[in-house]
């Protein structure tokens, strides 16, 4: 198949690699000429260019840019596609993307492999990194077959774990353990830092251990990425810090009123709900 | 040195494992005489037994019972001890347990290992369990200085890192880093629990990888040590949660606004707040 991939960043070119390993057609698009050389010379793109026009010949394309600039992309690309090509997407949160491109191409189904490295860049890009990891499509009705059944293909091609739902549904999913997380965890640390005796924060940070070290990890992350989320899956990532803030409420007000056999159920129910959301 | 264990659990028993290899006679008590039969098998009690009077001629004491039971524990234990005896705790919170046992023994001095595994009872002890990590001793202005001598030395051979505060700094400290983080954690996973919606949650879990694994871990943990730690450094819990509260709350209110150069700003100070609670 000859496949298009747009921005070659950790995921756009940790896909061309998977997918020129299996025998397709990479065409790959950047902004940074210097990107595209790097690409052409690591031989995961059969050619390479900074024009969308490129793109006028691919049967299937990734677009793989930050979340901030997909729709403006999506809309730049559209006019260079051939008719029936199939039009993807690598964001994190699918709504509005799906809202603001289907309408624009017939054959768009968005998609979000869910994987990735706290590198960025062409640089970071890797083998392998799709497999056994979900990749979520999310087909409307309007979405034509031919467009899942390639996506579906290629999904299984990359070996990772193929999983389906509405958009709306990927992001209440992806609100409950990815987005609150972060905020959860970025509070966490903002918490610690109101510490007003200098002694005590000094003890505390000497002090820190596992625990808080992998409580805090995700909201010490990348700022401009939890802005994205929160930009983008605004209204799943304020109900679910609604529900996170009342579950909060209570362990304060049983804390408050020394109800210990209530903690201890509500810890242990807590205890009970976390199994099913790992799987190592 | 003869040195007394009252209780023989990964805490009392790595204690006894490392000091017994540092040259030390131990003499332990534990409530079960299979422990008991255990430590003296594994070579790590010179001589053990459940009756406290066995305490009557050591040097130092380490109190290893759970949190719940330590002030009763020492109380029984104080009438047993020799004039000029040191005795410390583990407990994982100071400022009640000094408050509770000093009075009752000149030579106490509260200490936290700060060390563990997931693993609870003699079987999980290990050695060099404390090595390169945090021992807190809290001596107060009426702790003879032979018994914090005889702890800074006792600490120094076990080669943990040492630390000294008074109680309420390290409760106030511990209650950032370690007691809030279950809260807070215990709290995403049950709010993720409210999702109303079978189909979501199930993707939920599904799609759930190592950002929830990680925010999620210590909230997951034993709800009896979450009660206890609740119950024993309850003040300065709330006082811990009060602040997340707070913080969480300015989050939620940055998003509904859709004020997002402020959401990056906060965002960013978490991201530089971290490091210096991070070690590894």
């Amino acid at each position: 198949m000859r496949i298009g991939i747009v921005g070659l960043g950790l995921i756009g070119g940790s896909l061309a690699w998977d997918l020129s390993c299996l025998g397709h057609q990479i065409w790959g698009v950047s902004q940074r000429p210097e990107t595209c050389d790097l690409a052409l010379k690591q031989g995961i793109a059969h050619r390479a260019g900074t024009d969308l026009a490129l793109m006028n010949q691919v049967e299937v394309v990734f677009l793989c840019t930050p979340l901030g600039v997909m729709v403006k992309t999506a809309l730049a690309l559209v006019p260079h596609l051939q008719p029936g090509a199939v039009l993807t997407d690598v964001g994190s949160v699918k709504a509005p993307l799906v809202a603001a491109i289907a309408p624009h191409w017939p054959g768009f189904i968005g998609g979000h492999p869910m994987a990735g490295t706290a590198e960025q860049g062409l640089q970071a890009a890797q083998s392998q990194l799709f497999r056994d990891r979900p990749y979520v499509l999310t087909p409307q009705t309007i979405t034509p077959a031919y467009a899942l059944a390639t996506m579906v293909e290629l999904v299984e091609q990359l070996q990772a774990n193929l999983h389906q739902c509405s958009p709306e549904h990927h992001d209440r999913a992806v609100a409950w353990i990815s987005h609150l997380p972060v905020v959860v965890s970025a509070s966490l640390i903002s918490a610690c830092g109101q510490e007003p005796d200098p002694q005590v924060l000094s003890l505390a940070r000497a002090l820190a251990s596992s625990g808080f070290r992998d409580t805090s990890r995700v909201g010490g992350g990348n700022p401009e990425l939890g802005v994205m989320m929160a930009r983008f899956n605004r209204e799943a990532l304020l109900s679910a810090l609604g529900e996170y803030q009342q579950e909060l409420d209570r362990a304060c007000k049983l804390i408050h009123r020394e109800d210990w056999a209530a903690l201890a159920a509500w810890l242990q129910r807590a205890h009970e709900d976390r199994p099913p959301f790992i799987k190592d």
